[in-house]
């Protein structure tokens, strides 16, 4: 492959990410004016992931799972974005998700596909110290603006607290003082009214 | 300060940031659906400085250019986004952009706080290899997203070739491959009629 080949790959990739900006997720702003997007998300949770390195556990890779958060959404660019508690959307997700990736990546030169597939796949595993901090910012960036919004998605969707304490601890594994943050939030969400509580057993 | 207060503090800025999707640019999407907003605009450029690491200038740290990138826009949460081609707006935008470095990196625990301010101040310095190559590509994504929706901004705002072609010697400074695919870009909008030719002498 001529540098100019490799170039104009990585060109029509760039241009083609612009189209993560009108993949629209269910969360909505802090100010609530409107559904936030795909890119603007994955923006706001690299910068976390810089912002929290300190809180990241043995092991993880901060500026690595920076980075991983960057790319973290581009399959939804074919995929679209799964609501977390769409469980229906979430049975065949993986599958559209494998064959996003095969033709979003497969833009790139092949090396740098691999690379940056192989990260992709890293974070979809959860399996690393790294992958598990990118998680945990990722599940606790839609609750801290939920909360902002005084539930705004939660209300909507009608999640009730016992979901959103499952999330609760995916972030206390991949970083355990803002699982500890992510907890607070919720009780503080159900005492205000902002999220209901767990149905009772009958 | 306890590591609750450090917590507390990083928290409260990684809210604060959700306020940069509201803050919006000249640029359209490539979809012309609408103007971009500064946080999709800093992931996309951040995401570039991966994709485009390997036509960085000798001395430049990509990655370091890809953080400097996520973070180089934050001041215009409180200074607004100033039009590149605006000569008054940019007559007093440093000042603007000092105060609101003051008080937004000011919300941080302090070492944080002198960290992530003097990778903000590199990056508005310009004189780095890393600075050169994260304003290359905060100068190229306009140009591709112009180009590929047949001129936008430039016929909205007057913008003729000659001043798109000074960026481009930025474009160049940072990233000499970079460069040549802008002008080529610029040379291929002025023939299709995307943009306005320089004015003729009188
Ligand atoms: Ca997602």
């Amino acid at each position: 492959m001529t540098d100019q080949t490799r170039l104009s790959r990585q060109l029509a990739f760039s241009l083609e990410l612009d189209k993560l900006k009108t993949i629209l997720r269910q969360t909505l702003l802090v100010d609530s004016s409107r559904q936030e997007n795909d890119a603007e998300h994955s923006w706001h949770v690299a910068m976390m992931a810089v912002l929290l390195a300190e809180h990241a556990p043995p092991g993880a890779d901060p500026l690595r799972a920076s980075r991983m958060l960057l790319f973290h959404d581009v399959v939804e660019i074919d995929a679209g974005d799964t609501f977390i508690h769409d469980d229906k959307g979430n049975s065949d997700k993986a599958q559209r998700e494998q064959a996003a990736a095969d033709r979003l990546y497969g833009m790139l030169p092949p090396d740098q596909a691999a690379e940056l597939r192989a990260l992709w796949q890293e974070y979809e595993d959860r399996a690393t110290p790294t992958a598990k901090f990118a998680d945990a910012l990722d599940r606790l960036q839609p609750i801290m603006n939920n909360f902002a919004t005084k539930g705004g998605t939660w209300h909507q969707h009608g999640v009730t607290a016992d979901k959103v304490l499952k999330l609760v601890e995916r972030i206390r594994a991949g970083a355990p003082a803002l699982g500890d943050h992510a907890e607070f939030l919720v009780r503080e969400a159900v005492r205000l009214g902002y999220l209901a509580p767990a149905p009772q057993a009958p």
